[in-house]
């Protein structure tokens, strides 16, 4: 079976996990809606971060913060000054790109060995690389770019009447600033001491030059992340424990070994205020992709946000006697490409016996959008099939199908993961049970009605 | 006891509910974070709205979409040409202000009764009641005034490198439109049909002039909005179920009767496309706000969509082999206002036996933010108490607390709405069971651990 980009794109649209955004309206540029199957898939990956590295764990607590943040924060954090793409036009077809990409793609093309990675590059070392290599353009052929110029990647508005400097703000392109400047608050009202971290799910914007491969790079896009403040010295050992906690995060909602890889990076890599960094890759149908960057940030993003607020962002240990800027780590995960990540892994193509094909997404239960298909074998039975849905419906989404036969109504549910079914038939009438059918094994059992909470609840315990 | 708005604003901040924007540079213009507490809150409620408009209702389904959207949207929705806000300027002291604020509350202190809505009047109509009164400057007191113009209360960005009208895209001002946009991809893809119901929760954004009341009214703001399509002449049935459900939801988590009205609309305050329209508001401490619009908008969202993209947006019955565009009843909820209004409702200060006084908040258990409070009697009893906290973090958002005596920690646990504690003591060790303390009754009973996931499953059931 031969697992494409173009198959999972397929499925989404027909069965309600993606639309393109505004589609009737011939779309925006790579934006995408999240259908009545979408939200629920992606509800339940948000949900099971949150379960695993908030509310379970007992380090952490979790934030939502605005959006809109005051601009002194990307001072601070340096996406005024620093977070930009490196463009360039071609003078004569006007096509425009970003010089770092072309570069790869050239060195890919060519079969160039390059060293690190491009966009750590300075600019002049840009220009001089494309120079010497001759680069052409590769919509026109032509040889004739502009010079390179920064391009600032935040999405920039103005909140008042007047459009002006003073009344400027951003998009946050990252969640993690409102979670840095709000460390004292939260400290101060959890009563936590260090370790603890904050976590926290919501949007951010990037304009970026080139989106795309699906919902993987988008302009709008959602995080989780998570913040961890410890004493330095203590980093890298935290370092270590939160990498093996998000990579034993994913293995437990069902991703494969074979699927992920976590890539350290080279000492040359790294930002000049980290000490290590890790990104964990999950392999898709266009290749390797970064899901998750597990950073030590050491103290750089307090001791920036004190220098810029004049805010003390020190941490006095009450034990010790000691007062300190606490370092971080910080794993920072994209939701929508995990999400993707995880619709990737589930998806397959399978010969039943007798030579029938199906469509399965094998999704974890913890985040199939529909836990539990609710099918009476015929309308007749509506009535007590419909009793079934409304008990079961308080404590799981279920959908309910009563049209078409049996074989094509757990074709469906198998397309869109649902990991049981529950057939009521003319046999429930008396016997007061129905039967359960689980959408990997195939197999079926005979359940009580009245049993099936206690049933539905071992298996769905995450 | 009088429940004031600094009362409410200074627990907020204390407990971790709700901070400042930004705080450490000086906030930013009406921004606001939900601290520890505050996003636990939030999200029970997003939940609870989720469960009853979703997940368990058989209709409904949901949605997640996009911020930006493609600006075709906004033509058809009105929003481009008509979602402004009339503004003119002091030409003496150069303030700026609302017209129609200006006249209400003008009309407020001199006890002028006034017909309807002001918002809804002409900008001749404004302009003209402003000079026959002569209302005055509320800052310096002279009547010279600019003429009213239209100010958009969209927020505009740029998508892509240059700014210009090409690649102007704004932030959505509603969730709703996203919803209609997708109505034929959310019909086709659930296979739902009419009466059938698409729900979204999501952020939403509007320039507003004058933001205010805490987090009642923000720039930056959340929405849980249910777009029902139904068959028109069955739209006023539909907008009494949907009126009485959201009422009924309300109550269901606890708010009392005596702080929500249900205030419709009369003939000359509708829309023109709306036939019916009730506001449902709480008594806040600075009065009545509206919580929900309910309004039954006709065919008119479907067939602007419909003549602004020319696709077809009308539905095919089945049955009656009839085609029509549906009608749409939307309930439309701020998610941060009913957050607050909760927040209000819960509050109480009671006198204890013995003279003490305790601040309460007394949330219903389905959207408390802390469900349970785990407090060994004794550091000594750690090990123990950490057990049932572990076991109980897996189901429930607990706190664990061993700092300070009993009593206190009842109290604090009693200010941020824990509806339950734990108490592990020294029996414990050998019984086998823990002490739960009830918030509202402050009653305790002895539980045996082993029986505690049964007893608070029934607890908690919502």
């Amino acid at each position: 079976m031969e697992k494409t980009m173009d198959k999972i794109v397929a499925l989404s649209k027909a069965r309600g996990f993606v639309y393109p955004g505004s589609e009737i309206y011939g779309g925006l540029a790579n934006t995408w809606d999240y259908g009545n199957l979408g939200v629920e898939l992606k509800n339940n990956v948000k949900q099971a971060w949150w379960k695993k590295f908030v509310q379970e764990n007992p380090y952490n607590v979790g934030v939502d913060c605005a959006i809109l943040m005051n601009p002194q924060t990307w001072v601070a954090s340096g996406h005024l000054g620093g977070f930009s793409d490196p463009l360039m036009d071609c003078r004569e077809c006007h096509e425009r790109f970003r010089a770092d990409k072309l570069i790869e793609d050239f060195c890919e093309e060519k079969g160039i060995e390059i060293e690190g990675s491009v966009d750590a590059w300075s600019q002049e070392k840009m220009k001089g690389f494309i120079e010497e290599h001759q680069i052409p353009c590769p919509t026109c052929g032509k040889h004739n770019f502009t010079d390179i110029r920064q391009f600032n990647l935040m999405f920039k508005t103005f909140q008042g009447v007047t459009e002006d400097a003073k009344n400027t703000v951003y998009l946050r392109p990252e969640t993690a600033q409102g979670i840095f400047v709000n460390f004292k608050n939260v400290q101060r009202t959890s009563r936590k001491k260090i370790p603890f971290g904050i976590g926290q799910i919501g949007k951010s914007f990037r304009n970026e030059i080139t989106p795309g491969n699906f919902t993987f790079r988008t302009r709008e896009f959602e995080q989780m992340e998570l913040e961890f403040f410890c004493e330095p010295g203590t980093d890298l050992e935290w370092f270590a424990y939160w990498k093996q906690f998000c990579l034993d995060w994913l293995k437990n909602l069902g991703m494969k070994e074979d699927e992920m890889r976590a890539r350290d990076h080279a000492q040359e890599e790294l930002c000049f205020y980290s000490k290590a960094t890790t990104d964990i890759e999950f392999l898709f149908p266009f290749g390797w992709g970064e899901l998750w960057g597990v950073a030590d940030r050491t103290d750089y993003d307090l001791t920036q946000h004190q220098e810029v607020s004049g805010q003390d962002m020190s941490y006095f240990d009450d034990e010790k006697k000691e007062k300190y800027v606490p370092y971080v780590i910080e794993p920072s995960l994209g939701a929508d490409r995990v999400v993707l990540a995880f619709l990737c892994s589930a998806y397959d193509e399978e010969e039943l016996e007798g030579g029938d094909m199906r469509t399965v997404l094998h999704f974890h239960p913890a985040i199939a959008p529909v836990k539990i298909g609710v099918l009476p074998l015929s309308k007749k039975l509506n009535e007590g099939a419909e009793k079934v849905f409304a008990s079961l419906s308080k404590n799981y989404n279920c959908e309910f199908d009563d049209r078409g036969n049996i074989g094509k109504r757990y074709r469906r549910q198998d397309e869109i993961g649902t990991p049981f079914c529950v057939t009521y038939d003319f046999d429930s009438e008396t016997d007061g049970a129905v039967t359960v059918r689980d959408r990997d094994t195939m197999e079926q059992e005979r359940v009580k009605i009245e049993d099936l909470a206690q049933y539905f609840a071992e298996k769905f315990a995450y």
